[in-house]
């Protein structure tokens, strides 16, 4: 890892407390697959039944195990996931297949299952063959260990630069039964590939058909991970993985096997609510930041327009410098809502730095004040508010500033 | 500026010799826009009979003056070329648009022309109004003054951020005649909007049409100035303008009227080299740089799909920072070349680091020697090349590294 240690100034001062969940066990090993004296395998244990639903990354250059959940993935079901830190598994070529076709054989026979029912996932440094060799044997052992309890400790085992686990639990209600959903992913930001790409995986107990799974998951990366990003990379390995054991069926849940059920609309909204909070935190621990910032963009042509328009500002390297320096710059955010290639009235534009407006019809506000603004700017957590003028659709994207300490963990990764 | 004062590492020992061209005289001055002690205010006198062409920034945020040019060049006709640097008057809503009108009513009164033969940019803070009318009433003056032979001193006035003056000549025939083309540019990276606008102004005495010469230029922007970054930023201001002033019919020089016609060739290429070298002058000034990064794409799809894997290692800030840390991170190559969203086939994707190959069909380079390729990196001309084993076109891109100073330059800019 690199040279800057400090934890993120955004950490929690407490972990939300994840209680265990009807069908899924997990355990951790260290493996010393790269690290010392920490956990670097995880395995979740899933009960049969359990449906599955994916994202993942759109590299041309996808590691091994992505290729093999992106086959996995079409049979919509799962019984174990196995997940390493420290290696990548990615740009290995066939010796990479081999690693991921030697743990989905360990992993079937530690699970019972068959082949496509094994998901994994690799995250740590490219290039390097993974000596799968040395952790499958480990998987029959983790699979008899797993326990219910261990949310916390499977965050932990999965983490590369990460400064802190990132957990997250919602409560939902399909029909009167209520439902369960425990998620945790790692990631400094998708500034991949070597320690920083983003893994997440979501769990619940409520009983869903992979195909309904799917719609949900898909609708709600859109709006929470890919509206957080840390420096614009995006890695080879890229994961988002949602189980549901359908044990909630025991307790009288009807099982929901249609796409677009109106019987979801409550665990929609809390799955989407358990997404964006996972993606602000990885967003809280992006590398070297001292600031954590919101985009918020309204007046634009169509949601894909305003989160475009966000991503422009907020992947600017000179506007997140700028922020870094408490600079309230905002002739940066005119020239990023420029360059994003969406429609923005030049003469409507408006700008806001939390709630000062520094710009509006096109030029300087008549009451911006650089004192005011620069006083704000001073905050830990800044949003800066734009409306494009051009339509009534609206978005936000996460981000953090781009500091002194980014390229020093990011030039010193080797040395 | 920022704190960070020191010239390029980059910086040429000495400068071209830009000899004077007939039809074009400069004249500069301390109009005290935004700097003290030194020219902001350049004027380019043009003889009856120039033809222009020009190409604009593609923001949606354009600058007043880049408004202004693109009504203009739609005659093709020029005249007069006035510049200032210490303010951009972009976001300077109805205000920047009368300080334009006002600039273009004393130019063309200056000039004895038209209107649409007045040419403006303006290069500096945005948002900030333009004072027009402090200098204004200097262009008359400024006409009668102005000398042919005064490249360097036109080149040095239209400074924001650069370290030094970028200047380039070349010669070329068409047919039996001799014909001079002269460019000088200014750009600390397309890093806009505050201090680094890209702006290009190159003259020649060739007889050319205003639609042969924006066919030349059009063709040629693609694979120079658009094949260099420094952040990926876009300027609301960025303008490249080619002035042709025909003078050479004196030398025997038939006019050329045609697009396509077979007699520019060699003006064309010679034409080509020159907005290559300013380029490269660009990126090799690239705010905070250590190293000059050239990344050399081959096996893709098609020349833009080469310029776009080009482009997106050259715009990936985890790259770059490991460049600027001499880290020889081939993995994060592999990640840039992934994400560039142009094919690219993981199992025959190849990169060399120099004349050193580190990976070749999808994996690491049997041969590949990390101290070997860490030496490398010491240089301080860096060349990756990428092999994307999809196609046979190729394309060049070039870049800095990101440093330490490149965060506080912008980050202390209004500091």
């Amino acid at each position: 890892m690199g040279k800057i240690t400090a934890v993120s100034p955004f950490a929690p001062e407490s972990l939300p407390r994840l209680e265990p969940l009807d069908g899924v066990r997990f355990a951790t090993a260290e493996a010393g697959i790269r690290y010392q004296g920490r956990t670097d395998l995880m395995v979740a244990m899933l009960d049969e039944g359990t449906s599955v639903a994916g994202v993942l990354t759109q590299s041309q250059t996808s590691s091994a195990p992505v290729l093999s959940c992106r086959k996995h993935l079409k049979k919509g079901a799962a019984r174990i996931l196995v997940v390493n830190s420290g290696n990548a598994n990615a740009f290995t070529g066939r010796r990479g297949l081999e690693a991921v076709d030697i743990t989905v054989e360990a992993a079937a026979a530690a699970a019972g299952s068959k082949r496509h029912e094994v998901f994994t996932a690799s995250t740590g440094v490219i290039g390097e063959p993974l000596a799968a060799e040395k952790f499958a044997p480990l998987l029959a052992g983790l699979a008899e260990e797993a326990v219910p309890d261990a949310f916390e400790a499977a965050a932990r085992a999965i983490m590369t630069t990460d400064t802190y686990p990132k957990l997250a639990t919602r409560k939902a209600r399909i029909g009167d039964v209520e439902v369960t959903i425990n998620g945790f992913c790692k990631g400094a930001g998708m500034i991949a590939p070597d320690m920083a790409t983003m893994l997440c995986f979501i769990f619940t107990d409520a009983a869903i058909a992979s195909e309904p799974l799917q719609e949900l998951l898909d609708e709600h990366v859109t709006t929470t991970f890919n509206c957080m990003t840390v420096d614009g990379d995006t890695s080879t390995s890229d994961t988002c993985l949602l189980f549901a054991t359908g044990k909630a069926t025991a307790r009288g849940q009807a099982q929901v096997s249609k796409k677009g059920s109106k019987k979801l609309k409550e665990f929609s909204a809390a799955l989407q609510d358990l997404m964006r909070d996972l993606a602000i935190q990885v967003a809280k621990d992006g590398e070297g930041l001292t600031k954590f910032v919101t985009f918020e963009v309204q007046g634009a042509k169509s949601v894909a327009a305003a989160r475009k328009i966000g991503l422009s500002c907020a992947n600017s390297p000179i506007l997140k410098t700028a922020i870094a320096g408490e600079d309230p710059n905002w002739g940066r955010v005119v020239m990023a809502v420029g360059k994003s290639g969406e429609a923005a009235d030049r003469d409507k534009l408006a700008i806001w730095f939390g709630e000062h407006c520094v710009a509006r019809d096109g030029e300087r506000a008549a009451e911006y004040d650089e004192a005011t603004v620069a006083s704000y700017m001073r905050n830990r957590e800044i949003v800066i508010r734009i409306d494009a003028g051009v339509g009534k659709a609206s978005g936000k994207v996460w981000t953090c500033d781009l500091t002194h300490d980014y390229v020093s963990i990011n030039a010193d990764y080797r040395s």
